[in-house]
């Protein structure tokens, strides 16, 4: 392999891959990033066994090759070159990289020993606009569960549904789902990991190129410009969530979002002890919402703010999944809705009719 | 107690005293902030035991008095606030806090649980510039050993010498020393703890005023606007640190600041299995400094700047060391001197005669 690549490109593509090799894992070669030419092009790939990210860069290819070296070393020396082009050698298992009167080798590992994964066939492919799937994955991702123990809660569920995709992530305490207008493949039914989703996620904000999504019964590949990003599919039935989804309610609140966000933030400060409770009350005759910590050894706090009402009544929540929808909502305005203290809540904003975001209430 | 103050004025005091506070140690108080009226001021102290900070705030007092509350709901509940007036109030021990809205009460512990500081005595005090004390701490503070086993080297040395101050840190791997021009008293000599010295330069970062230096034998303070600092000195004899420092030097280079810096970063990433070592050759025939990371695992680096060289030589040094005092000189050039392989080196800045800088070599 011989070849030429700008210290920009170069550092661009390692930026994306990279921080999917890992040292924790028991095969060394997974904390290295596979270089390779294919049809005098030039990838930069990375691979924790369950999810690879590739990207393709420009370069000026004198030789074909591959290797695999650590991805960190590789990374931290590239980003600290200064800019312009940087000469790229191998000889055996040694990468020679050479930049004005910097001179450096990287000991590799045989690309033979970089786990590739499955290919899948690219046909039946689907588009996602990058603004539609930044948003959507910004609103949604963050439901989604944490704990190992129930692995389809760790996913995020892409489906067909009466001619439309939803994309929808519970940890069983909250729920957030999206209508896409794009309209998917029939019968499509992925459930996705939600660490995937978060990649998916940074790669698509760095560009404004579209996401095409092929897919086949294990994996699910997603094209955004010159990335590619492959990930396994989660095994298992996805819970039937929409009966969970509240449709008409007792209380709303039709509240300005900064000020809400305010009021919970104060409030949660308060509930630290009490694993961030607080009550949200709606009183129509004021036209208030007010937000209360429960009073604990720390103190007490209470906060009001005008809102549009119909009802009154209260709820206790979790302060933390309020903050978490409240700081996805695009809206200046959200409308906060619920059927009394013991039924699941529903955040939205008023004028986007596609997301949907149920938090469950706590006991108070 | 009642009093307001404005939100902008209580967060800038917290975040000046706050972080002294700890919620790690034995005493519940000492997580505490010591809200407390004296002749018409109003003060926020924080303390560890060690060290206390105290800052002064402009506030209209309908009624003295005082009382210590959790430091960082505090600082973190004002920090959210509106920018505005603040009423509190204290009632009991429960202070009363109340913005627009927002209504909160924080249970609060007596202020004659609050371990005071031994007062010093206000008198023989002497003055650093702003500007050069900021300076100073930055150069010099760096070079303070962490480790408590020799308690005399977390200290920085401040003392009189040939008419002069001088400030001193060394770890016995590496040394700093700045004179100031700064008179100070006749035969003044402080050990004063390092981590006093790093919050007292945060302090003196934050604004333009000069700094006062008051002492006694077992305290010194330092007053920076309104804020004051007391702190311990630490016992114990300084080691004669100035016979360590080298004078004349069979090699020297002069190198641009910037570009060395720049070799020892990259060099130092392929130094991480050898404990950072690098080499550092300088060649008088070719004007060139080299600075060379021993082969590793990793693999290996050599990189080259033009520089004015005069006599040939090298030395292996610790790359951290060496990057921290590039980090802290401020011309654009910087002079590198030492005698062979074994002998202690200099770091300087042509420019500035005040500081010297001396790295160990590392075996090799």
């Amino acid at each position: 392999m011989k070849l030429q690549v700008t210290q920009e490109n170069l550092t661009k593509a390692l930026s994306t891959v990279a921080r999917v090799a890992t040292n924790r894992g028991t095969l060394p070669v997974l904390a290295n990033v596979l270089i390779k030419t294919t049809d005098n092009r030039l990838s930069l790939s990375a691979t924790n066994l369950d999810l690879a990210i590739t990207q393709y860069v420009g370069s000026k290819i004198g030789e074909g090759g591959e290797i695999t070296v650590p991805a960190r070393l590789l990374q931290d020396f590239v980003g600290t070159l200064p800019s312009g082009v940087i000469d790229i050698k191998l000889d055996g298992y040694k990468l020679h990289i050479k930049s004005g009167s910097y001179n450096s080798t990287i000991n590799g590992i045989s690309a033979e020993d970089f786990p590739v994964m499955p290919a899948i066939e690219e046909k039946n492919s689907w588009i996602i606009p990058n603004k539609q799937c930044k948003e959507t994955l910004q609103q949604v991702v963050v439901a989604a569960s944490g704990d190992e123990a129930r692995p389809v809660l760790t996913g995020v569920y892409i489906h067909n549904y009466e001619g439309n995709v939803y994309i929808v992530a519970t940890d069983s305490y909250r729920l957030a789902e999206k209508k896409l207008s794009s309209k998917g493949n029939d019968g499509v039914s992925l459930l996705v990991p939600a660490n995937a989703m978060s990649d998916l996620l940074r790669i698509v904000s760095d560009g404004d190129a579209d996401v095409e999504v092929f897919h086949d019964d294990q994996q699910v590949l997603f094209k955004v410009g010159d990335v590619e990003l492959v990930t396994r599919l989660i095994d298992g039935n996805y819970p039937d969530y929409r009966k969970l989804i509240p449709e008409s309610f007792t209380s709303t609140a039709r509240i300005n979002k900064q000020e809400f966000t305010n009021l919970t933030k104060i409030a949660s400060l308060f509930a630290r002890e009490s694993a961030g409770s607080i009550v949200v009350s709606v009183d129509e005759g004021d036209g208030e919402v007010q937000v209360r910590s429960v009073a604990s050894q720390l103190g007490e706090n209470t906060s009001k703010a005008t809102a549009k009402v119909t009802g009154d009544g209260s709820i206790t929540l979790n302060s933390r999944y309020l903050l978490d929808v409240l700081s996805v909502l695009r809206g200046a305005e959200v409308e906060f809705c619920f059927n009394g203290k013991l039924e699941p809540s529903l955040i939205r904003d008023p004028s986007d009719k596609d997301y949907k975001h149920v938090i469950m209430p706590l006991k108070s």
